[in-house]
């Protein structure tokens, strides 16, 4: 089944792509490499996020955030690509969890984005992994994703 | 215009290519991407700037920090490439701020770095980017910039 | 002399490859790039280390941490193509040091990584490098490694 078919089949609707927070572009292409710049969680209930993971949030709540920070990732490859059947391979993902210093639960929060990967591009959206837990993040929100992708060759 | 040319009509000058820190390069190519290590801003007044935004140092002061990194970033080119103008694009900037846990204007002060890049070399200038905010960085400097960028081939 | 027989000179073992902390894969092949997951230090007398630099483990013993954890990310690149003598280059190495505010030394405590790199791979072990200190780590763990390898072509 291809990812535009699954992304159909779950319902998923993806979001308009978000503008770059400074004087940067959403995404870059080198070759078949495409570097997108970080992204965070989509508002909710008009919104944008903003609390630390270990205070505001808990890890179910930053599970469900790192998926919504990924569905905006999704777009911008959406957005770049033209379809996200494109993607010949998720690289790498690099999470980072706006958190309290005692915060040990980094790895069930991002599942949330790994999970939304594999479910929408299957083996191509097993990539490789690393989650940091910072001090603080742009307008405070509660986390930041960024990814490399790699795109079918023509 | 070239990026040479622009450099030139800015008015400035690249400083030495400062030493790594430990045991590594300053930058490593492979293929047609140059990785380049992480970069402190420049001494001022002779002394390496120590402190963390929100605390020693304004937004509008990093500002000016993340311009000072990011000029021994692109004298790393230069040193790497012989000239600004074998760059086809830079691909990727990536930001850590040293900063108290309250901080948020991470955005404000990358773009110190992302309006040098986009000045010198125009729309080969404009990257995917991505910034967080650490706790602590080497020496106390208040924020290291990493990037990578494409080189035009033969 | 090869990398291989450089690991048999030091006398050193490979530990097992540690399995991924969730929904990914240890590492990901683009064209001829090895993109490596993030690693923490390897157990020691059955427990994985947990603390901070700075409070819970000094410098020396980061150092020594940080040559724990690039030895599970040899482990890894010997997994993924069978033999060390497939590493064209080590491209890029990026730390982060679950460290107090206060801390300075993430370079020395780095060079544990780089070092050990130097030693197995020769000149094809000196990389592109950035560390950063951090709040908080998954389960708490002192410090986490990623890496970017180039595979020699067939």
């Amino acid at each position: 089944m291809s990812a535009e078919q699954r992304i159909k089949n779950l319902g998923l609707v993806l979001p308009p792509v978000s503008a770059p927070a400074g004087n940067y572009a959403t995404a870059v292409r080198s070759g078949n490499l495409l570097f997108i710049s970080g992204k965070a969680p989509l508002p909710m209930d008009g919104k944008p996020p903003k609390g630390k993971l270990g205070r505001e949030y808990s890890t179910t709540e930053g599970y469900v955030l790192a998926r919504s920070a990924c569905l905006d990732l999704i777009a911008v490859i959406k957005d770049k690509l033209g379809s996200l059947d494109e993607v010949a391979q998720v690289v790498e993902l690099h999470g980072s969890i706006n958190a309290v210093p005692e915060f040990e639960e980094h790895a069930k929060v991002l599942d949330g984005a790994s999970d939304l990967l594999a479910e929408i591009f299957g083996p191509a959206g097993i990539h490789a992994r690393s989650v940091i837990g910072v001090s603080s993040l742009r307008n405070g929100v509660p986390l930041t994703l960024k990814a490399t992708i790699e795109v079918k060759l023509g």
